[in-house]
């Protein structure tokens, strides 16, 4: 066997690894019995060790060496380079460490849980503690070139840093928080859901698999079940699952979550089968994933145009439902409301709860802010950008399960998923013509098409940059996502 | 590691394996996508090989080597026995013919279906010449003691051979065939149900939900699911999952298949956890499986006893239903007619169809039949031995899913598994006193005990022969069945 068909096939068997781990966890989360959780943990563990052995094998690390002196064609280069990251990343953090964090990484979950259910901080505060100072020292293995949240960043969204944070997030807030102003004194009501109206989940669930199927989601290449929190599952070559839930008071909690959801389906249904089991073959980064989950929840989604196709879908399942017009629907979907819940917020005040949990991780990175004392920065920062008074843990810093998994650094990638929709909405406008043109003419595939071709058929042989870049023509920028608010909203709440 | 802790640590990998191959077939046959189905296949057979080269590797067959000259308590020396069996079978298939026969299987499957569905027997014909020639192969790999046949027979219950079933099949037929003629003489009539009713799915699944629970189901440590043809999966330690499938006209099939998988389930939730992972740890025989099944199926749910608890749930979701008494219930659940289909037989004509497939089963092996005229062989079979014509293979030598795997040798463990419950059934009446009485009671929990310590807490650390001695005081007969059956449908048909 060549070092090429052996790099490959060690490659692909440790990405066949990662698929079951996937699915495992996908089944856990959807349909596993309770008192399977231990024997799954238990099984996952052992195929987490199974693939880290592997990775580690230095035959591996002196085939990459080899491999990266030879002359290859892009989609083999672009694998040697991140299975080069990869093999670096393992090898440098000792195998009692990978293990020692995992182990306190499930305690921490646990303790996370209990925590927010009963509102009380102290319940995490030593096991956050805990699970920052093995991530301190992660960053010590990993090596530190800049500031160590930079190693976090960049782990998440490769080539991010501070530096190229700070200025995106000052200038994303220098104009957000003033057209929140305006929206907030605008005056402009916002009609609200009959009272007595309940919206049983079999009908949503029809209505939501139209929408899907609209979107060009293939149901016989994938399925949509429920969970406890939304979230897609690439799995495996033509089998891709996302998860929705149902609030029988508020259809349109799940029709957005399967929009989202929707679109991280279509991005793993999209990329490239020739090169599944191997990093090109997978989604470039967190960012761009982001980018097509909140492009059709948002940009499609959260518009008068896509209520003029959907209402009658919508009728179809409600019958019993007001005669709101398009336009109150836009209004409705799009209600600006400074509130205490991140995954419930609306496209304004969304990125400004991303960057609370920023400026919080940059300070307890920097040394400059004590676990004991985040609850009250964040109430603090909630009450100066918001304007609100954060009631209780629960509702405050206690909400998201990141921090509890050690996925520190990793919030920023939902504001570039955000930014990368803008820019990419701007673009598409520009090659296909008028979008709201095209969302009313109830025919998404164009659009499909062309996020298939810019960005699902892609993979991973470019960095998320260069891929924007690529689809583009210009560099990552927030210009487009602020230029989409203001219009929109300047409209909606006729500022 | 001494050589204990590398063994057990080695065996546990492969279990963990196949645990894998369990949970991805289970989805499989549940929930996949449609167009999953490449993928899918592809990663089984991946994971296939990663079992076989960790069971074939010569460092496993020393260690069992020097394990087998230890003195070992009774548990551990089981695994050995166990995996020198497995590795020796292992070892003698060339990798080459593995996955020959896999590919082989995996096309003749798929002809069945067809050739099923259509009624074709030409166009399976081939296929099944492929698999038996293969399977003589395979026969001639492992070494053939006394006939080609006990080769096969022994892979699906250890001892078991020719010489065992002969006389033990000859035994059955010589009292079933007068019974099951003065049955069809007795002149009583089967109550039908009304032929405007429907079932609805939901309902039976709720009304085969409570009669699981009250056999013992932990359905906090298991599912049930839908398929096309039921199953039960022990996948995991504590997730333990079973299938059915719904006819809308007939309650009674559901029903059935439940208590049948659900009598699986409870032997696979109740297999000692401490032994998970190893051969002690499983299911000890297909045999001893079928007894578990066939227990609560047939001896448990087709009595008046058993109505007499069931009907009030049964009324529950089906208010319209006429108001049968128990014993009108226990005559629908226990009607005997000699019919095509294997799977719908009742008690007595069930033994008879195993029969048919054993005697062609044996002739193939023996080289006195030729696969073109088995449709013929088996109709003459099944004119001579229950009076009827079989109008089309589909309905005739088609039916089963057994020849296109090469299950060669697989039907005769039905059998045993009928003959193993009444035994069990026997002692457990003189032990516990009246079964009619314990199940009129509707606490069940008693016989669930009593089989758990004398059937499924003992794992694999016997044989199977061994188990159903230390479980009832004697060996294996088929004289516990035939009092079974003579009792029961005399009574039932006034003979």
């Amino acid at each position: 066997m060549g070092d090429k068909e052996d790099f490959i096939s060690r490659v692909n068997d440790l990405y066949r690894f990662e698929a079951i781990q996937g699915h495992l966890g996908w089944d856990q989360e959807t349909i596993m019995p309770a008192k399977g959780a231990k024997s799954r943990g238990e099984i996952l563990a052992w195929l987490a060790a199974q693939r880290h052995n592997r990775l580690i094998d230095p035959e591996l690390g002196e085939l990459i060496s080899r491999l990266e002196n030879q002359n290859l064609e892009d989609y083999f280069a672009a694998n040697v380079r991140e299975m080069r990251r990869k093999y670096d990343e393992a090898v440098k953090l000792p195998v009692e460490f990978v293990s020692e964090f995992t182990k306190a990484r499930s305690e921490a979950l646990i303790a996370w849980q209990k925590a927010r259910s009963e509102s009380d901080f102290s319940l995490f505060s030593s096991h956050l503690e805990n699970m920052i100072s093995l991530t301190r020292k992660r960053i010590e293995y990993l090596g530190c070139e800049h500031t160590p949240y930079d190693v976090l960043l960049d782990e998440y969204e490769v080539g991010m840093t501070v530096e190229d944070y700070d200025p995106l997030f000052a200038g994303l807030k220098a104009r957000l928080v003033p057209l929140l102003n305006k929206i907030m004194n605008s005056g402009v009501e916002i009609p609200r859901l009959p009272e007595h109206m309940t919206f049983p989940a079999d009908a949503q669930e029809l209505f939501c698999n139209k929408v899907s199927i609209a979107m060009g989601f293939d149901f016989e290449a994938g399925r949509m079940d429920r969970s406890t929190h939304p979230f897609c599952a690439g799995l495996w070559p033509d089998d891709t699952r996302f998860t929705t839930r149902f609030d029988e008071k508020d259809p349109f909690s799940c029709l957005y979550a399967v929009m989202h959801e929707s679109g991280h389906g279509l991005y793993e249904q999209g990329l490239p089968r020739d090169h599944s089991y191997s990093p090109v073959g997978m989604a470039v980064s967190l960012g761009v994933h982001e980018s097509q989950s909140r492009f059709w929840e948002n940009q499609i989604g959260r518009t008068a145009a896509f209520w003029k196709i959907a209402m009658p879908w919508f009728k179809e399942q409600f019958p019993d439902c007001p005669d709101w017009d398009n336009e109150t629907l836009d209004l409705i979907a799009n209600e600006v409301k400074p509130d205490f819940i991140r995954v419930e917020a609306d496209e304004i005040t969304y990125n400004l709860h991303i960057m609370v949990r920023y400026e919080i991780e940059k300070m307890i990175f920097n040394g400059s802010l004590e676990v004991k004392d985040i609850p009250k920065t964040w109430n603090r920062m909630m009450n100066e950008w918001f304007g609100i008074e954060v009631p209780n843990d629960s509702l405050g810093c206690l909400q998201d399960i990141h921090w509890s998994m050690g996925a520190f650094g990793y919030f920023p990638t939902y504001t570039l998923g955000n930014l990368y929709a803008a820019q990419l909405l701007q673009t598409m406008s520009v090659e296909l013509g008028d979008i709201d043109d095209i969302i009313s003419s109830g025919d998404w595939s164009g659009m499909l098409d062309w996020l298939r071709e810019k960005i699902h058929d892609k993979g991973s042989v470019m960095t998320p940059a260069e891929l924007i870049e690529s689809a583009t023509g210009s560099k990552p920028s927030p210009e487009p996502f602020l230029n989409y608010v203001e219009t929109k909203y300047s409209k909606l709440y006729n500022l």
